[in-house]
Parts: C-alpha cells; sequence; structure tokens
C-alpha cells in the first residue's frame, strides 16, 4: 500500500490534518513534507535498532513518529510519567538504539546509556540523502508500547501497520466517517487510545485537535467552540467532564464520547444519560491496537455496564476450563481479529502463554449475556487502573521486595473518587524498625509517581493459596 | 474473519436489511437465516465445481447468492440479457456444474447442458445436513463475472472475497457513512456495480432498497420519499433521472449520486450541478470490484470530466511505452490495490498479459493532469458502453463472420442520444445477395440484443494498419 501520509497528502493536500491550542494548523500536506525533512535528518543519527520517543502530545511528537515510517523504523513510545530506570529496562527490552525526546527531559538523558537527541536538535541539524519509503508495508512493525502481565517485568507490545489499518477500519465501520467530523486527542500519544487517533486522521481524511494533555476547560472549551465531533476519554476524565458541564449542554455535532481504558461505573453512566452526552462504551488495550468490543449509543441504556459487542472484523469468546463458556458464565474473555498484535517483542514464554489456537488470551474476565454482549468483570485479576493509567501490582511489589528488611509484599486497588483505583501496599517485614515513610521514598525513587501506593499497611503475613500464590483479592479491605 | 452476515446479523439483527418495492421489508436476522436454510436445500442438488444463478434483482437472488457463500462454492453470475449460446458458454469456461435461476427463463434452460433448478423449487424442497460455514476465508473466490477484452471470448473474473471487503472499505473511507444511509440498488446484482452494494450493506449494517430493474419513475419516487440516500447510476440513466426532476430538487439527505460505467458527457455533469445534484464520478470495472478511483463532490466542478483519484488503499499509474508516463501525457491505465482481482478464471495468457510486475493493465486509455487527477480518455480501445453494458466489437465481429458470404467485419460504437453508444457494424461480401436484413436476423440469433448492430454498411474493404490489424477508429463516420 502506499504510504499512509503520503497518499493522505495527495488525496486531500489542503485539509488541515492537526489543529493545535495556540490556533497553529497543519495541512495533510505540510504534515507530509515535514515528517520526511525530518527522516532525512534522523536518517543521519540512527543506524539500527529502533527509536523510542519520549515526548508529551506535541506537533513535533507526530512529525518525528511519522518521520520514523518514512525511514522504516519501529516506534517505541515510552510513557514520559515513568522514572529513568523504567526507560532504562524498556529500552533494552525494545531494542532501542536512539531516543529522540522533548526539550523538558533533556535532564533525564544523561543517565540513559542510549544515544539521545533532542527532537529539536535533529531538526536544526542538515538532512543527508535517504531512502524515503514510498510504500508501507503491512505486516511490518509499526510501533511499540509497553504493557505488563500480572508476573514481572512490562512487555513490548508489538503493533503492526496492519493493526493500526484494520482497528481505524473497524473503528470507522462501527462509529460511521462524517464529512465534518473533528477528533479531540487529549489522551497521550504513547497511549493506543492516542496514538490510534492519529492513524484515523490520516486514513479518514479528518481533522484532529491536538492537545497536550487532558485539561477539563481546554477540552470543555474545543467541545463547545470548536465543532469537535468526537473525543476519546477515560472514565476519570468523563466525569471531570460532565461536572464542569454542570447543567449545560453539549452542541447536537457534538456525536461521541467514547468511553475506554478501564471499567465505567454506573453512576456516571446514568448521569451522562441525563445530560445527553453520548457515551460510547469501549472495550480493548495495547494488544488490540484500540477498541474491540464496543457498546452503540442505542443499546447504550438498556445494556448498561456493558462494553458492548466485537467490531466487525473481531471475534471474543468467553473461555472457561479450556472450552467456551456458556451465557452469563464468567471466564477468560480471549479475542481474535486483524487489529490484535502479533505478540510481545522478544518474550516466546510470555507468547505461548497468550497466544493459543489463534486466540488471544486478554487475562480479563467477563461474561457474555444471551444477547451477546460484554460484561468486563475484572480487567487482568489484579490490574488496577488508575485515571486511565494501567497500574500492576507486581512491579510495585517487586520493588517493595527489593528493600532491605520487606519479605513479603502484595499490592491491591482501592476505590478512589478522583482516580478510579489507587494501590495500596501491604507487606510482611523481618525487621520492625522499616517504617512506612521510607518505603513510600523507596517507591518515589524506583517508580512513576502513580504507581507509588496511596497506603501502606504491616501485616503478620499475607493471604496465600495452597500453593502459596498470594491472594490480591484477600488483601482488600 | 466471521462469515459476515452471520456477524451483521448479530450484531443489528433487526436493521432492516432490504427493503423491495412492494414494500417488503427483510432484517439481517432474517436474511441470515433464510440464506443458511435455502444453503441446506441447496446442498443437496449441488456436489461440486460452481454455482450460477441466473435472475433478475430480487430478494430470492440476495439469499440464494448468501446460501452459496454458506456452502462455500462461488457463485458466476450470468447476465440475464445474454442468449442461451452466451450462457452455455460461461458455464463451460467457469466450470459451472449447477445453475439456479429464477422461473422467468424456465424455457431457456432445457437447451443448457448444465443441471439447473428454479429458486422456487429448490426453496420448497427438503433441507439436508450440511456444513454452514461459520468463518469466511478472505482469499477464496466469492463471485465471478464475465468480461470481454477487445478480442475474443468473454473472461471470467475472479472476485475474492478480500477484494469484496477492500472494495466496501475503501468506498466507506471516500464517501463516508452515515447513521441514516441507505443505498438504491438499481443496477443488475450480476453487474459488478450491483454486487458490490450487497457487500456494503451486510459490512457497513445499511439498509438498501432493492429495485428489480432500474425505472425512472420508481427511482425518482424512492429519492424523494423513500429516505434513499445513494444510489449508483450509469450516464444513461443519470440522465433520465435529471430529466425526470425537471426543476424540482431532491431532498437534501440524498447525498450521493454515484456515477460510473463509462464516459460521463460534460453536459450531463453541468446540468447535474445546475440542478444541485450531488453526482460523484467514479472509474471502475469488474476487475477492480466496482470503484477504484473516484472523485469528490467538492472538486466535481474545479476538475470537471475528470475520474478523480485513486481511492486510499488503491494506487494508479499511467503506462507509455513501457515506463511510467509525465503528467498530461496519454498512456494505459494500470491500477494496482486489495481489489483488484487475481485474475481471470482458466485463462493463463490473458493473466500474463494483463498483469505485469504486480500491476493490473486495464487497457484503458488516460491520462493524469499535474494535481493526480484521472482523466479517461478511451475504454480499452474498441469498447462500446451502451446504456452501461460493456459491448465488445470483436465478439458482434466474430457473429458476423460466422455468416455464410461474410468476408470482413467490423463494429464501432455510435453516439446515441438515448444510450450513449450503439454498435454499428461495417461488413465486407463475397457475395452481393448477402442483406443487411439477413444479417441483422443472424445477429439477433446469436447475441443479446443490446449487442446487435443498429446499423450495417457495406464496404469494399476495411481500414487496416500496415500489419493488417483492423483499425477500428478509422471505421467511424
Amino acid at each position: 500500500m502506499e504510504h499512509w501520509l503520503t497518499k493522505r497528502a495527495h488525496l486531500t493536500p489542503d485539509l488541515v490534518a492537526l489543529e493545535l491550542s495556540n490556533d497553529k494548523t497543519i495541512t495533510f500536506a505540510q504534515l507530509a513534507e515535514q515528517a520526511k525533512d525530518f527522516a532525512t535528518k534522523l536518517y543521519r543519527v540512527h543506524q539500527r535498532g529502533h527509536i523510542a520517543i519520549l515526548s508529551d502530545n506535541s506537533l513535533d511528537l507526530a512529525i518525528a513518529f511519522w518521520a520514523c515510517t518514512y525511514i522504516q523504523v519501529p516506534v517505541v513510545f515510552l510513557n514520559t510519567r515513568l522514572t529513568t530506570r523504567e526507560w532504562k529496562r524498556q529500552c533494552e527490552d525494545a531494542d532501542v538504539q536512539t531516543i529522540i525526546f522533548a526539550d523538558k527531559y533533556t535532564d533525564s538523558m544523561s543517565s540513559l546509556p542510549v544515544p539521545s537527541y533532542s527532537i529539536a536538535s535533529i531538526r536544526m541539524s542538515t538532512s543527508v540523502e535517504c531512502p524515503i519509503a514510498s510504500q508501507i508495508n503491512l505486516d511490518s512493525i509499526c510501533s511499540m508500547m509497553f504493557t505488563s502481565g500480572t508476573t514481572g517485568r512490562a512487555k513490548p507490545v508489538m503493533q503492526t501497520f496492519h493493526n493500526h489499518w484494520s482497528s481505524a477500519v473497524a473503528s470507522a465501520l462501527n462509529l460511521g466517517l462524517m464529512p465534518n467530523d473533528k477528533w479531540l486527542l487529549c489522551l497521550p500519544l504513547f497511549h493506543i487510545g492516542g496514538l490510534s487517533t492519529l492513524f484515523k486522521s490520516v486514513i479518514y481524511g479528518m481533522s484532529v485537535y491536538l492537545l497536550e494533555r487532558f485539561d477539563e476547560e481546554k477540552v470543555h472549551h474545543a467541545i463547545m467552540e470548536r465543532k469537535v465531533t468526537i473525543i476519546s476519554v477515560v472514565a476519570v476524565t468523563c466525569s471531570r467532564l460532565l461536572e464542569r458541564l454542570a447543567d449545560g449542554h453539549y452542541p447536537s455535532a457534538f456525536r461521541c464520547m467514547l468511553l475506554g481504558g478501564g471499567p465505567a461505573p454506573k453512576p456516571l453512566l446514568e448521569k451522562a444519560k441525563e445530560k445527553n452526552v453520548p457515551i460510547v462504551q469501549t472495550y480493548g488495550m495495547t494488544e488490540t491496537s484500540s477498541q474491540i468490543v464496543t457498546l452503540s449509543e442505542q443499546d447504550a441504556l438498556r445494556k448498561l455496564g456493558s462494553a458492548g459487542k466485537p467490531l466487525f472484523s473481531a471475534s471474543l469468546q468467553i473461555e472457561y476450563d479450556g472450552s467456551r463458556a456458556k451465557a452469563n458464565q464468567i471466564g477468560e474473555i480471549v479475542v481474535q481479529g486483524p487489529m490484535v498484535t502479533k505478540g510481545y517483542y522478544g518474550r516466546e514464554e510470555a507468547n505461548k502463554e497468550a497466544f493459543q489456537q489463534d486466540w488471544f488470551h486478554t487475562g480479563d474476565l467477563g461474561y457474555l449475556d444471551e444477547e451477546g454482549f460484554l460484561f468486563v468483570v475484572d480487567r487482568r485479576n489484579d490490574l488496577i487502573i488508575s485515571g486511565g493509567e494501567n497500574v500492576y501490582p507486581a512491579e510495585i511489589e517487586e520493588v517493595l521486595l527489593s528493600y532491605e528488611g520487606v519479605k513479603e509484599a502484595g499490592v491491591t486497588g482501592r476505590e478512589d473518587n478522583k482516580w478510579g483505583q489507587v494501590p495500596v501496599a501491604y507487606v510482611v517485614t523481618a525487621d520492625e524498625n522499616v517504617t512506612a515513610e521510607e518505603l513510600l521514598l523507596h517507591c518515589q525513587e524506583h517508580l512513576a509517581s502513580f504507581k507509588v501506593p496511596k497506603e501502606i499497611h504491616f501485616r503478620n503475613q499475607l493471604p496465600r493459596n495452597a500453593t502459596n500464590k498470594l491472594q490480591r483479592h484477600l488483601l482488600k479491605g
């Protein structure tokens, strides 16, 4: 297939690709040109392996990303909220040989053992002759993002161009495609919910309003005044927007608030309905290149709490005890479809476990009702979702256990009005002098702030089952 | 991928799939159920090879077609306007082992050497146990339709499920997808322009208003009163609709009159613009599973006469003398994309000629302007398009030459107010007693009526080039 951005620039050169909050806009022709120009500069410093990008949402990030596709290098997206130690690990695990970053991260770069360049410095450097891809090889890896399982180290998810293409197409077949569509992008581009919108922009020929981050004032204003028709949100941001809306109403052109990234509390959905906010619930993950199950607006009330039905090109089953579950029987959610990842980069064992008979095992629990609507009961057993970010207990436990005097550690999620959930830790110590304060300090050093436990409780023992496996669900309360 | 109709019936069971002119409707759940039921009856009579369907547009035809997909048998669509002799040939060429037909064609069936069953008789027969496909294998052949080259016998074009899927997706990305879309289908289902709408219906979850044939009163009424938003037309039918519209206006919900199937005369386009009819010009053929190049409405006036730009997943080049032509240089139109056929069934030679370096050579002549808009100069050199039907001179010449006393024959197209073009024949006879009347009678016996020459001229010789190849373009006048 022709390179998507080149093709789009050819089809609708003068259409606005990205609109920024400073009122700057860039057309598809300009975006393609600037991405190609950046590619010829990036090519000088990058020889082999993958490129990591560390940046908050910005036009620069979009240009740098498309530049990488022009020189056919997979992009590893780094979460800006992680610590240097976490970035270092991820670079090792994803074969990153070059990091490009936004200026504000300059200070963190010195401690990383990978050549790094600020996006600004690359832009000011000289171009070299280099092959600019005219085609896209659908089967090659476009991007990687990290996700953790319930056990151990975060894993790099490989997303091919075909995954992203299929995701954009499946979403269009489900939500429709209007000539006046404008998607507000305020999720981080290093999350699939953000990145997927960039592909939609280019594949659909649709303007995207790009915000650096979620800011309820800016988002509210954009929906009210800037002719935004669709926005992706998570429960926390949705809730804040509804509060900000107060007794007001969104314009009728605003047609979809796509709600993903974790369970949606029923009171929130009811409140949205009251205010006539067109919520479309969805279920998806990094491994499915964003949505794979979506509840249409017309079913929203009748099936309150359901994530909907699998998109047209996707399939879903509930597996219980190795075979297909009956209606209303809870089991593991397994999925199939062209938007599902080929696997984790360099993780043979994890891939063997996750992929069985062409089905991807999500680790999430749920059931299908008689009509085939999915209800997600629990995300990946112990997964904590805090403000739309995945927080994996195992990772926090590992950090706690690395502290001298900690014998056992267990982490679980606690309901939180603001963030949905926050992590809470339970520890058994060998040494009575270990304090909660020093453990928190230790966590702050080694973990992104949203992963740092909000409480630390000391126990004599932790609940374990017969095989001594930690039973995190018994930690609650 | 899950079987499309089964999947659609699962996603939106109660949505109307087809609306008929007698006000009957059928939902996707009913369509799937009836197609599966028909499949279990069809399975009893069909053992191997392909199934041909001979029918005008009807609900029965749609059910029979989907039934064939459930028992995984490719469907050969027979043009109802051909003669028994032509159907016989096509059945031989496409390995047809079973014909199913609409009642009105019963009389023609006795002379065909293939077992044939009326759709009604199958419906009334008993079911047998048979495997109903739950999946669609995208790479397998879904349908075949015949098309001729400039030389010789019509060739069966293989259309895979992937071709049809890609065509439906590419069209949606180009035209958009509105929740209230309803497509009026009045092109024959044995033409790709008709059949492709059936796939759109199921893939998009869109109601289709199915007419037996083009009838300007019914079509006009449907656009005015039945909330139709899109219709596919050819130049002749477009022109009749505009006349019928007179000084009226279509409702604003009617958003697209997709004009394909041959060159669009400029006066027609100007007239449409005057009446605010949203014409979207398009270029495509059986081998590209319908549209592959489309002119958007916003460019319609500025690029009057252009067929537009290739769809997002498609590519197009102009080839001149074996290499890529410059802007505005006329050459052969070659195309690439997932909607392009894998080839002609059982025609190795023709495939070698048509496919070179992954490009399909259309045989049509055209050029790209500086902005990359396609202008089709001539369809397949000598192709005559009469009322949207392809008429190939070589086929008519063959019939004329088969008449005792005819030494040479040449056929070309003449402009015609009603049909766009009509075939006109030029013959050289060995015997002065051969009359135009007896030649016409002979043609009527062997050719579909739209292929019978409207005039027969006698000549002493026909224009030929140095290698003695007939120069049909010099026959004109």
